[in-house]
């Protein structure tokens, strides 16, 4: 299922940096980075659990905020993009 | 039904606080900012279409983006909140 991850983080801080790049190094792992602070992955129920864990963990919980979006298999058609991109889909390999 | 609405912008510009200042007012009018630039938004589809069209215009293409996730009428369980929390339920009514 795809799992849109949305991380509010004050990004003018050095901490808050270091963070967001902890967080975006995780999800990675699992699909891209659709913007700044919007990852989009394609996890089963297990590595939900997990990611969810490990995010959580890393983030300052009195300053900072993760939403977690369940947007099921058939995503396609539930998301459209206006301006710049910077990402390839999450359930594509990305060949260097 | 539910759009959750992402916007990409480099906040460390004044020109990119203007530009998140300006799409925040407008989606604010129709929901709540859950995050910095992530706003739920309660639309029928002409407001949509509309409000998709005023965002577009008030972007800069060539560095910002939108992205639009349809989240349906039965939006609740699909959503998880992690940390601070600094918004209203988007078709909760706000009384000053």
């Amino acid at each position: 299922m795809l799992v849109l991850i949305t991380y509010d983080v004050n990004t003018e801080t050095a901490e808050g940096k270091t963070r967001l790049r902890k967080v975006a190094k995780q999800c990675v792992n699992y699909g891209r980075r659709v913007q700044n602070s919007v990852f989009e992955c394609i996890l089963d129920n297990a590595q939900c659990v997990m990611l969810k864990a490990i995010l959580t963990d890393l983030i300052d919980k009195d300053v900072d905020s993760l939403r977690f979006y369940y947007l099921g298999n058939r995503y396609q058609t539930k998301i459209e993009h206006v301006g710049v991109d910077r990402g390839i889909p999450a359930d594509q390999t990305l060949i260097l």
